[in-house]
């Protein structure tokens, strides 16, 4: 401990913070911050190694709040210990713009590590980023010289416990021997309906034993001394540690701890009072003592911790000056010089190549060309690996153990994606991770905690459409690449052969500020010959494959559907109807792209139809009321792809059909 | 066990049907038929009670496939027993339109219970088909007459058991003591990637005991015996049970067993062939001997199961005849005689009372008004019952030992959306469960598996949008309206005031062909004044509800939007622009009407405005490419609800200047 102050008045520090901030809102969490303030200060003043001054330090130990609605605890820590986060800034608790958001929000606040709200996606984070160290370790560690070496911290409550991705994430930790993650279990007994006998009676110590897991049981929460010992123990572990502690929700509310009324909602002014004298907290709100911030204070401390590492990493640095140098590319999300002439000669060996493939195959292709320059390429299937084809010639396989680049996720979709979101969030790495189409339903929140902390993972999806066939509806995307779309600042592609395939894997790793969704066929697609500016037009996210004067239609497709709409334009043409084709492989990056290039793509007074195999309404933004959509309304069936196809009206007289429709 | 033959020629008769369906179809999954033939044996022939000529025979036991890609072993085991499946049937595996799709599917096949594939989901379904037996029979059964009496058999696979889905339902039927349920597990140690040992290492048995269930370790899973009295303990004991059954996945394939590739492809003839003579099976390909058919056939005794059944129940309803008819119309799903008054006294009293309140109290308002003549209500949220306002006056919470009409989910979303599927698959209830909007992230295939299923679940999803306030961005739904919109058969309801909201209750309740969504305001909504023809025309999901002749615009809005809508077309009237106002609270709704209705509502030639607090992409088949969308296309933030409207351009000035855009 660095402290010399009672132990106690630190954690009422905290306690006044919580419940004056989320008072002067008159809204937030209380009950959280107040019964995990000795655990907050047995793990900051103990153990937590960061450096308020540099909330960017590579080697930070990461912390995280899986139960995030207590964000208030994080913020009176930070403010505490010296980071830039005023008390101006605890009075703005929850106000727009603010740096003391509702739940923590990742780029918002000095400090936080990922955006929490969401339950059990945090400690799905922490899995990724334990994972990440692991991996990061093993890649640039040298005798002596262990400059990535950090432990990650969680704190987690009975909602994330309840929810399943922390049964698919925590199996997978386990399994893995992510010996450096550290849970801190608040076991209060207390969800929002109340006590939790009720509808949450799981032997939680004996389940996650089960995982193979490190369990440290029935600590005190509310004894500093003690949940330090156990932070010390689980670091000596040889597996992730669940520090299971017993607290009393809203610890010092004399009225309301240990109840669900202290939760989420302010004490009230009168409680707020009570719990002053019950604690014994006499400053006012929003002050704090001298000799509390002198306690709290870690700014010398935590300079001193990456000073330490400054100095390893200098002496790394120069015994090994190419991986120092490759190291903090990795770390600082900078590609390779070389990555844009291997895109790019990626690029043009498809365009060589002209190969009739599934996009599957042709991402598989993508990723072996640029495998090679990018180290930081961590993939992965939820047990789809075959399928998916994550997978490139020189993968090791991670397991526990043995370190490598490819993860057999289980059939694990939404632990999967949080925990590349993790990953993404700890640096080092680029993760990619695979199922089918269809179970992006799985996974979506994680997709949307992605795009919502610009993080760049990479979401492969196969299978994308009908095209699958025999195995029916349940795994047929309909309406998913629609609903994909609309998640704010997620770039989709689907790609209609190998050509924009490469373009696409190129797209969604030279993106730094959000994720893509890549998104792929299960059958095999035909090559489209295209002029040199139509391929560099690809990354545009709609142009014109197929130009034609005095057209009169634009026929717009995505993916697959392509090879229809050149068949439709053909057979148009052939009864003296002339017809553009427009791919439009994200129609994201499109949306992006000048006026001036939208018009030019979709030209205006030419009527429009658009063709995918998957639900129409979201077409209607393209074609207007005037235009016509080839999709599909329903769920598909059982049968061979060709079959369905036909079935749906995906044939070129349906297409013509509806052209006729729209021009009459 | 009612056969006389050897068990190994009736598991060898579904090995034979499974590898030849698949070899025809050449498409498919051999390797969980033949590694669970023993099983299938184990429970049809010696517990499994159930009637072949009538597959909804109410008091059947409930059997389901969670690892439904092993397809082809209930078939088999359907056609055997003497169910309305031929062996045409048989040979149509996985083709258009046939009764064996390539997954199973209720309503295409008699005697499939439900529909799996997405794995994880099927163990849910069971979760909620043990509950609804449970709570039916404690509404209904009387001394000596248990009418309700059944058991539920899961099948379920390594894939069901990595999925989090089986944690969060699983957990809650270990908290409830579901003890009729008894679930199957497939340990073969594959999964598609391989050995699972590389990713998959849970302790399973100590997993469920921790859940509180009953575990039968370590049976053989190829002796029919060794089977047969672990499902004999198991339906002795007061939990649900997991009976562990070691197999070999492919079992009989000399060449395959044992390995992933045995999985999900067809053999190949020439392995087909060498598991003919390896399992001395000689029939040819959809052949089966009389004497294995005469095993199997299960006709004479599942008459007798139900007969002996026919006449409990004819001895129960001369005793109880009130209450046998009330179980009749509760199992076949018909809504009592006064429903229809009761909710247009419902709706009436919302016109009287003319409330500004939060539609979320609205629908709490609805539930009660409702309850009292739906015994059937079965409720519940997933931890925010306070929040969702999902409880009534007279619930009784749903407790271990203590049946009632309320369930307190925990924080399990998707858990509770999957075992709500299960719910109404059973009959005699109407489920229905809530969440905040945002998390229908979490549970959105288990609302496109109801959609796909056609069953009445009903989706509650209350704090809508931006204007749930200072919890920020990871909670408020911006994509979800239009997002849930997409998904095919799934009705969606915004209501934007008490009568909407009633009616919205009265919609989803009288469904009886698919699920909808009620979706909730946190925050107090103004009254809206209608007409008696309006109010009719609400059940037709849009309608004028301020109408006026010689109109400029259309402005079409739901939910909170209506209020902005209202103000907006007063300020334009101010100006002299004349505008009609469109409530559409279901769009999914109002696309089934008719044309001309259609047109009277959306008058062609007015250009069109639609408001509403969510994604602009799903409007422009409304108001197509001259109309215009005020929405929000990022996510959003975390600020008190009225500084976010405004932020975000939810105000009369921006409406006015928008409309002035569009009529220019």
């Amino acid at each position: 401990m660095t402290s010399t102050l009672p132990h106690t008045q630190m954690a009422n520090a905290i306690r006044a913070l919580a419940m004056d901030a989320v008072q002067k809102a008159n809204s937030g969490h209380p009950g959280m911050p107040m019964g995990m303030a000795e655990i907050a200060v047995a793990l900051w003043s103990g153990h937590y190694s960061h450096n308020p001054a540099n909330p960017k330090w590579v080697n930070r130990d990461r912390f995280l709040l899986s139960n995030g609605h207590g964000s208030m605890l994080h913020y009176a820590l930070l403010h505490l210990s010296g980071y830039a986060v005023t008390m101006d800034d605890i009075k703005s608790f929850r106000q727009l713009h603010s740096k003391t958001p509702g739940h923590p929000e990742v780029g918002y606040t000095p400090g936080v590590e990922t955006t929490t709200g969401p339950l059990g996606q945090g400690i799905a984070n922490a899995v990724g980023m334990a994972l990440a160290e692991w991996l990061l370790a093993s890649e640039f560690n040298k005798p002596g010289l262990d400059v990535v070496d950090h432990y990650t911290y969680a704190f987690v409550g009975d909602g994330c416990l309840m929810e399943g991705i922390s049964h698919e994430a925590c199996a997978l930790a386990g399994t893995l021997g992510l010996k450096k993650l550290i849970a801190l279990y608040d076991d209060n007994g207390i969800s929002i309906d109340g006590k939790v006998e009720g509808w949450f009676t799981d032997d939680t110590p004996a389940r996650f034993e089960a995982y193979g897991w490190n369990v440290i049981r029935a600590v005190d929460g509310h004894d500093v001394a003690a949940v330090s010992a156990a932070i010390a123990a689980a670091k000596q572990a040889d597996k992730p540690t669940l520090i299971c502690c017993k607290t009393v929700i809203g610890k010092g509310s004399p009225n309301l701890q240990g109840g669900d009324k202290v939760h989420g909602a302010a004490l009230g002014e009168k409680e707020v009072a009570a719990v002053r004298e019950y604690i014994g907290w006499s400053a006012a709100p929003f002050e704090i003592p001298g000799d509390v911030y002198a306690a709290w204070d870690f700014k010398s401390a935590g300079a001193k911790h990456e000073a330490d590492w400054t100095a390893k990493f200098t002496e790394y640095s120069a015994k090994y000056p190419a991986e120092a140098a490759e190291l903090s590319r990795r770390m600082a999300g900078d590609l390779p010089d070389n990555f844009a002439a291997t895109l790019a000669a990626g690029i043009a060996s498809t365009v060589e190549k002209k190969e009739n493939i599934a996009t599957r195959k042709a991402s598989q292709n993508a990723i072996q060309a640029l495998a090679p320059v990018l180290p930081e390429f961590l993939g992965g299937s939820a047990d789809l690996t075959g399928s998916n084809l994550t997978n490139w010639k020189e993968i090791t396989p991670v397991r526990s153990g043995q370190p490598g680049n490819h993860i057999n996720y289980g059939v694990r979709e939404f632990g999967m994606s949080a925990i590349m979101n993790g990953v993404a969030l700890h640096g080092g790495y680029i993760p990619f991770g695979a199922t089918f189409l269809t179970f992006a339903d799985y996974s979506r929140n994680a997709l949307r905690m992605a795009a919502l902390m610009k993080q760049r993972s990479i979401f492969v999806f196969t299978h994308d459409s009908i095209g699958l066939g025999e195995d029916g509806p349940t795994h047929q995307s309909v309406e998913h690449v629609s609903s994909l779309r609309l998640i704010p600042n997620l770039d989709n592609w689907r790609p209609c052969d190998t050509t924009e395939s490469m373009v696409a894997w190129g797209a969604a790793v030279q993106r730094r500020d959000g994720p893509s969704t890549l998104i792929f066929s299960r059958q095999n697609l035909p090559y489209q010959e295209r002029s040199a500016a139509q391929i560099a037009d690809i990354a545009r996210g709609g142009y014109v494959l197929r130009e034609a004067a005095d057209a009169q239609v634009t026929l717009i497709a995505t993916g697959s559907e392509i090879e229809l709409a050149q068949a439709a334009a053909s057979a148009l043409a052939a009864e003296g109807i002339v017809a553009r084709v427009v791919s439009m492989p994200s129609t994201d990056v499109f949306d992006r792209q000048d006026a001036a290039y939208k018009a030019a793509v979709l030209t205006k007074g030419v009527p429009r139809v658009a063709i995918e195999a998957g639900v129409t309404d979201f077409w209607y933004k393209y074609v207007g009321l005037e235009g016509a959509v080839v999709g599909i309304d329903s769920f598909g069936e059982s049968a061979p792809a060709g079959v369905l196809f036909k079935h749906f009206g995906f044939t070129v007289e349906n297409v013509v059909a509806k052209v006729k429709s729209v021009i009459a």
